[in-house]
This record gives structure tokens, C-alpha cells and sequence, in this order.
């Protein structure tokens, strides 16, 4: 059985499809996943369609083996074509309240946000939990952002009634700050999906989110 | 109502963001829809989510207003966003048999094909309809395949229970050829997109097609 949504929000794995340590994605999420990890979102925005349906019917499939929840960036249709948990939209992506009609009330929507407004809209339109992105400077988006800050992160975290999770740059360093500005999660890229032993990166976040 | 699905694939129009004469999609639809054109489907591989959604919305209301079918290229995600009436895929895209299941039994899905092969598995996983993807060279598409020419598109016709259109490099000159070949329709882009007068050319090609 799956643990709480936002239990299982504390500690967020985005994959890259890259950054690996060489060992894959699968490889890498198998591993954190055996660590603890119970929230992956799959996330690949060059792949083909039909490559990224293999790559998530892989991960739903690992993620199921974990009761850990499985949600894909952007794409609703592999989503929904590989029985995801859900889906997390960008600002670019499609509204959530069209993906809420389109996938239903059981799905699981995330939306990135990075303003106040941004994250009353996603709270109307029956997201889930909001993403602050990006929090720190990092090398894994290349359409590089101005990080948000952690005043910001505490204003996010201030007018929303949804779980906030932080991304972008963050690290076993910066956790326990990022929590302590009212996160609900830390969302991870490189910091366990690069990581010489991602065992040992998630037991390191595990340690400080459960403290 | 809507015409006959086969009737109204005689000539189905794809747009393209950037062949337009200048005019935008939307105003060379309208005019192409006007003029008798009964099968639209929006092509826009660099577009966000978001924007190509935006689009989707207004062609689909367009294509209502006249009547006339509308399939969004690649995303299943829009075309059920918007309620197209269904999706035309790409070997690369989503398998045809998986779109299928997560649209229904009553949406409209094409499939490209280059192969005998291709064209079987398509029939297998319930397409609509196929295209044979590209017949004649064309500037339209940059990931550039060789033509398939018109002794494929008569093995290709002769193999599908489906309707078969041509896609590529279509122009009112060699119309009659490709129907000649087996054809039940002809794809156009730009030769109707970016003409002087859409119009003019959706009916140089209906009385080619109407022969």
C-alpha cells in the first residue's frame, strides 16, 4: 500500500536523462526506490513519445513494485496510456484544470509555480500540491530560471493550502533550510540521480526529512 | 453533420506554424474550410503544451462551425483536451493500439506508414485510417525521409483495408497520380497553407479529386 501523498512527497525523485551515473534510469530509481524514495516523477523533454511510453511503463512498473507513486512530467497521455499515479504540469504545460477533466479525480496533479498567483490558480484548479521551482541556481534545466530564494519559498508556502514541495539545486546541505521555510518535500534531480551511491544520497535526505 | 469519414479524407489539410503566407493557421483554416476542405488536422511539433492547446481550441471550434473533422498530429493529451474527434500518430509517437485505449472506440486515429509492415500493424492496433509518409520529396518536414514514390503507395493500397492517403510533396499537378495509385485522399500542406489564395487551391484540388 502507498504511503500518504504528502508523506510520500518528502523526499521527491526527478529523473534526468542524462544525469545517471551512468547506471540508467531505471537502474537509479530502482535503487532509491529500495532506499526509500516514494514519489518519482519521470521527466524527459526530448524523448520521443514513443520512447517515453517505454521508459514510464518501465518506471510504473518499478514504482508499483514500491507502493511509491509514479507521475510523469507534461505529458498526460503517457500518463494515462501506462496507468500513472499522475501528472506534473509546468506553467507551459496544459492548465490543471483541463488535465483535472481530462484525467479525472483520483489523479495525482502537481504545477510548478513560481508567483503568488500562480500558486492561487493552481490551488483553483484542484492541483494537488505546487512545485517552487527553482529554489537554488542548478546545471539540470536549461532554461535557466532566477532561483526563487527561500523568502520566497516561505511566502509559496504562506498562501497555499496544498503541500509545497521545493525544487532546483537542492541538496543534503540546504534540506532542513528549505523545510524550515514551510516546504512539505524537497524535489531531487542531480543530487540522487548523479550520485556515486544513490542509496546513500537518499539515506542522507531521509535522515535530515525525518529528523 | 459530418461528411463520411473516407469521403471527407479526399482532401485533409495539415497545418504548419510557419507556412501560412502570412496569414496565421487559423485564418488560412478558415478560408481552406470554407472552400470545402472537411478534414483538418494541427501539426506543430515545437509548440508548448500550452500554446499548441490554445491552438488546438480554436481550430476545433472552426472545424465544428464547418462540419469537418479535426485530429491533433502526435498528442493524445490535447486532442481529448480540446474533444477533437481524434489523433493522427507517427511511428514514434504512441502505439496506435495504446492511443486506442485511452481515447476509445469512437475517436478518429491515423497512423504514418512506410512499410508493408507498418501498414499491417496498423490495421492490427484498429487505425481509422493510414498515410503513407512521404510519397514525394517535400521542404515541410525537416527530419527528412527518402520519397516512397507511387509503385509503394500501390503496394501499400493494395495491402490495406483502410483508407490510404498520401502525405508529401501533394500539389494539384500530381493529385490524379496518387489517386490513380490507390489513394482514398491527399494530405497537403504547404501547397494549401502557404498559396497566394487558399481558396483558388482547395479548389483546384477538389476538381482534380471530384473528377
Amino acid at each position: 500500500m502507498k504511503p500518504d501523498l504528502e508523506k510520500a512527497l518528502k523526499l521527491y525523485l526527478v529523473t534526468d536523462p542524462v544525469l545517471h551515473g551512468g547506471r540508467g534510469v531505471s537502474a537509479t530509481c530502482e535503487e532509491a526506490l529500495a532506499a526509500g524514495v516514494r514519489f518519482v516523477q519521470l521527466r524527459d523533454k526530448k524523448a520521443s513519445t514513443r520512447s517515453l511510453y517505454d521508459s514510464a511503463l518501465a518506471l510504473r512498473n518499478l514504482c508499483k513494485k514500491n507502493s511509491s507513486y509514479f507521475v510523469v512530467n507534461e505529458r498526460i497521455d503517457v500518463a494515462m496510456a501506462v496507468g500513472a499515479d499522475g501528472v506534473h504540469l509546468g506553467q507551459s504545460d496544459m492548465p490543471a484544470d483541463i488535465a483535472r477533466s481530462v484525467m479525472g479525480s483520483e489523479a495525482i496533479i502537481g504545477v510548478s509555480v513560481r508567483t503568488v498567483e500562480e500558486a492561487e490558480k493552481a490551488m483553483e484548479d484542484g492541483a494537488d500540491y505546487i512545485a517552487a521551482n527553482l529554489v537554488f541556481s542548478t546545471n539540470t534545466k536549461k532554461d535557466i530560471k532566477e532561483p526563487l530564494g527561500l523568502n520566497m519559498v516561505s511566502t509559496l508556502s504562506g498562501v497555499s493550502s496544498l503541500p509545497l514541495i521545493a525544487i532546483g539545486g537542492i541538496n543534503p546541505e540546504n534540506t532542513a533550510l528549505v523545510m524550515d521555510a514551510g516546504c512539505a518535500g524537497v524535489a531531487v534531480v542531480t543530487a540522487i540521480m548523479n550520485a556515486d551511491s544513490p542509496t546513500l544520497e537518499v539515506e542522507k535526505f531521509l535522515k535530515i526529512l525525518n529528523h
